[in-house]
């Protein structure tokens, strides 16, 4: 039935590909991401410059991808470009280097921007899929990220079929592309729950070059289990919320959450799981991780709506075991919709997203290593934020043994700004900054954020500016940071070099 | 027929108000701000303060305001707080040595916050008109604000009717409150010209306190001329949205033009006015001005949709005389919609504001003079930067005279990010950010808009570091800013004195 395609193997896929030549790929994280094609062409990257050969692509993807794709990449030095998040630490190493020329983007406005025509038109999409119809629709796997838009686009589309993935999938995607204005609509979804689009992709056949078969695992890693530090984060989170609900601040049917990613993300909704003052609850995310997947089986979490299920390929076993159970409580949607600002705005969110730093007035640095290194990227956390009901940042308070405190007189990098930042928690607690000055902020995150052995620094750097409206020193501002540079820590800050 | 109502002097209204009450005014920027009872609540706490007792209250705004309001309270030094955008004098001052604590507020949130909580609840809403009924229908002037919030949400109303508006601006406005999460619906406007409310405010009769008449016109003041440095940057706005349009990157029907306020954006209208490639337009902004009324009589506008009709006193006049020729070419709506992100990102919006500074790395400092002093506020440049179709910055290369580079290595406070930034452009050109690493937009802004003699020197900044991501120097990003305190010319910086 299916004839009409042409089957190869992914070397053969690859060499369709030349240098030059620009690919967007599948997925969202590493679910859903294609794995053989994305390594044919760094082997062939590889080959082409043991020749001495140029050969590098322009790459765009929905957020980080796996390793066969961005770490097969960046270690053939295959990069001409590359949008809009990573967390591969060899991409990291190439774009830190600037050898793979980066640019980070809130991930909901990539595909109106390549529709758009702000950014070069992909030759190629390469798209991972359970399942496929003579007629071009295409079934997506795990993750969404900008499949509809690339497949769009592109001249050409090659397929992974990844065997790996039940065909009873189809069904769990909401694929919904907006008109661009001025003919765009209202996006129509009243809640997390609701469906605007069609359960699949559909391309012109003619567009599809080839289909390469595989049953590779998606490349999700498992998070470190939480700690005393990310337990404290999670029920100073938990217990705000709690008692927003007892004010009257956050209405008692509660709102639903989104939750960014990694091991602080994971102690927050454990904590949200088993507090019995918070309500059962939606979410409405972009990255579903497995604690989602518990609190769906005990019934606290009523139905989850994201772009990816980024599942350990265990939990992923369970959910495809339990299809029907799963069915009517998980959606997948593109990125564009899944990151909306419209429907955060709309559906009320309260947004609970970690901050590498974040300074006393309220600025967060979401990206840069001491503003010049770039971390992963902003991802999604500047699109959910700003249009929070109540926009949550944590943060452990220090790093490094102690040796760096996360929170600083300003931040190097400002990801997220003062107007947008609502709340910050530490272990320590919660300084809420809805409705103070910057010096009111500075006081309640002194207060009530900051580690022990750091407040009297920080109230200390306070003063080295008059009466003012952000009481910032040009001079010092950095002087925490510029000591850990020197001395490895910040403890042993001096205000006095800083103000001769 | 209003003989239900108490008709009152301003003094004897302001004699409800008492110290630590909160008062929400009407308007959006000077216009449709009350006038005589803001006056007359200063009077009384100076009264208060001349016999040693306290007398402050808490303030809302839409915007800026008059003199008569935000003036009158700061000199009386009679504010607890105040948000969330602010353009005084007076009250700039005040603000900048802790005397009146100030939260800086993206526009469009403010209403929703009163009314989920989190700011406190004002007591009084003053609010002017141009007309009221029996039963509560309160018919705006020429600035909503949030007047549909507080006059809900305040426990007694106190009107300012102004005759000097005519009552014919009944069906003027367009007023629209959305229910809160999780109930809030889409916001229906597809078009500028579209409506999606009721053209009145109505409020419950019996919390109308009383009524001061008065017959002011709004304190709005008019724009120097544009100057040389102004006309090029309107020049080389309209020139590059006319290529945009040429590329097919902008459609040929082009989209809706937001602009900010000022000499910049004034200069920008003219040249969009007078390029013969930029079609006819409609508006959807925050602040009409007197040249966007030009440009409706001369054809180019087609309609203006915003929250506030900012008019000179004769231009103003000359609108009422010709009401019927600008009824179907002008609406005035609540800053929850005129600035709605929402509403930004489905319209299509080509936004156009300017910025303090902005530096080489494509952040944009909206407020902040040297980190330290605020200037006006943030405004609705985020609501709209944010979610534009594209973005844009307009800077004079340099103030004073030279002495200070508009484009430094980093602003000394992040308004907007590089996430948001797409195009920046000063007299010398236009750098156009898209699809740009940090090295490559710092390339482009030096290249494009730096002045020349500060070229050479933001050249060498950027040497300064190793290879990285973004190359900042954390002991020299401020070294342009701390040289102009020490000299007086950020000329005279020698990156030498940073980097032993």
């Amino acid at each position: 039935m299916l004839n009409k395609f042409k089957f190869v193997t992914a070397e053969e896929a690859a060499s369709y590909v030349n240098d030059g030549d620009i690919v967007g790929f599948s997925g969202f994280t590493p679910a859903g991401c294609p794995k053989e094609v994305p390594t044919a062409i760094a082997k062939r990257a590889e080959a082409f410059h043991a020749e001495g050969k140029k050969f590098k692509i322009g790459m765009y993807t929905g957020a980080s991808t796996g390793d066969s794709l961005d770490g097969a990449l960046a270690r053939a030095n295959a990069i001409m470009f590359r949008t809009p998040y990573q967390s591969n630490k060899d991409l990291r190493s190439a774009l830190n280097c600037e050898d793979a020329p980066y640019f980070d983007m809130h991930l909901s406005v990539l595909a109106q921007q390549l529709r758009f025509g702000f950014l070069p038109k992909p030759k190629f999409a390469v798209i991972e899929v359970c399942d496929i119809t003579e007629d071009g629709i295409l079934y997506p796997t795990t993750g969404v990220g900008i499949s509809p838009t690339i497949a769009k686009l592109a001249d050409y589309i090659i397929l992974e079929w990844n065997h790996n993935h039940p065909k009873e999938l189809r069904g769990l995607h909401d694929i919904y592309e907006p008109k661009d204005p001025p003919y765009r609509e209202p996006f129509s979804l009243m809640k997390p729950s609701d469906r605007m689009g069609v359960p699949y992709i559909q391309v012109d056949p003619e567009k599809i070059l080839c289909i390469v078969e595989t049953n590779r695992d998606d490349e999700v890693k498992g998070f470190t289990p939480t700690d005393e530090v990310t337990d404290k984060i999670g029920h100073n989170v938990a217990n705000f919320l709690a008692n927003e609900i007892k004010q009257g601040r956050i209405p008692q049917e509660f709102l639903p959450i989104q939750s960014g990613v990694g091991n602080i993300a994971n102690a927050v909704m454990a904590s949200l799981g088993t507090n019995p003052d918070i309500p059962n609850f939606e979410m409405y995310t972009e990255v579903i991780q497995d604690a989602v997947i518990g609190l769906i089986k005990s019934g606290k979490i009523k139905f989850a709506s994201g772009c990816s299920l980024t599942i350990t390929t265990p939990v992923l076993k369970e959910i495809y075991e339990n299809l029907e159970f799963f069915r009517d409580k998980l959606v997948l949607r593109p990125q564009e919709v899944s990151n909306s600002p419209e429907l955060a705005r709309r559906l009320g969110l309260i947004t609970i997203n970690t901050a590498l730093e974040a300074d006393i007035f309220g600025n967060v640095n979401s990206t840069h290593i001491m503003g010049t290194k770039m971390m992963n990227g902003i991802g999604g956390s500047g699109d959910f934020t700003r249009s929070a009901y109540i926009s949550i940042f944590t943060t452990p308070s220090t790093a490094k043994g102690g040796k760096i405190s996360s929170l600083v007189p300003m931040v190097t990098h400002v990801d997220q700004n003062e107007h947008s930042v609502h709340v910050i928690i530490t272990e320590h607690g919660v300084a809420d900054l809805r409705g103070k000055s910057p010096v009111q902020r500075a006081e309640a995150i002194i207060e009530h954020c900051v580690a022990p052995e750091y407040k009297q620094m920080l109230r200390d750097y306070l003063k080295l500016s008059g009466p003012c409206h952000t009481p910032t020193n040009l001079h010092a501002c950095f002087g925490m940071h510029m000591q850990f540079m020197k001395s490895g820590n910040m403890l042993d800050t001096n205000w006095d070099d800083y103000t001769k």
